[in-house]
């Protein structure tokens, strides 16, 4: 943890230190609000035979656990790397207040990583999507929904 | 675990009830190829203070857990409903052949759950996002990546 305030340069380099250090792909993270870092993470996909954990989202859960809530509010998300739609949707969902990234998409794209695939997929409408959607037993689902909205104790966010 | 083969409605039912016994919001899901649950999981993102505890990543994670990848190429997504950007794109990383959802993002908004705000946000170019973005240090963002790409013992994937 850090106790002097950092500025902005460092949360960067720091998140790019990380990517260099990864033992999974070359990406790194942080999250930190006031100069001071909450979480930070490097991509641990293979070793953690885990798709889910882009930098990004080690970052994000280490703050979250760090701060007691899933509200991170005010907080800023240095990145190694311009994030894909996962990433940017946790962002979106912990509330993060900004992103600053270091490599485009044309660079991840010219190591290898390329995320325009995924970002092409979510312009696509569900029934022209390369990942096969279908709906089923949408009334059942609906009548779910419809009894947690009448219940008395939901907690909406 | 499931020793039986189970038919998809089974499977949808099942994420269904998840949903309507989730602690968070009423989301349920189950990850399963050949009629076998690889994993399961409902919402979890207030009690768990963690906003990526959607119930989509809480399967999805729990079934790399269980055979041990990230890579449930062949599996189906069962969901109570349409996945976020988030979800979708944990589905995409982990390699999920097919997505079967309940409720559609307007049943969702009608019970106080909107993901439209960030479906929108996905399609907007980068300059203008509601979460703003900004790109630094982008030179030596870049030789990071450069120096990976340049390691005998990196693991694509």
């Amino acid at each position: 943890m850090q106790c002097l305030a950092m500025d902005d340069e460092t949360m960067m380099r720091r998140a790019i230190a990380l990517a260099a250090g990864s033992a999974g792909g070359p990406f790194g993270a942080v999250v930190a609000r006031d100069g001071v870092v909450l979480g930070e993470g490097a991509n641990h996909v293979v070793p953690g035979r885990d798709p889910t954990l882009h930098a990004e989202i080690v970052a994000i859960r280490a703050a979250c656990a760090r701060e007691g809530t899933h509200d991170l509010s005010g907080a800023t998300l240095f990145t190694s790397c311009e994030p894909c739609p996962m990433c940017l949707g946790a962002a979106w969902w912990a509330r993060i207040s900004s992103i600053a990234y270091g490599n485009g998409h044309a660079e991840a794209a010219a190591i290898g990583f390329d995320d325009s695939a995924i970002y092409e997929e979510m312009r696509r409408p569900l029934e022209a999507r390369r990942l096969p959607m279908r709906r089923m037993l949408a009334a059942e689902a609906w009548r779910g929904f419809q009894d947690w909205a009448a219940r008395p104790d939901k907690e909406p966010y």
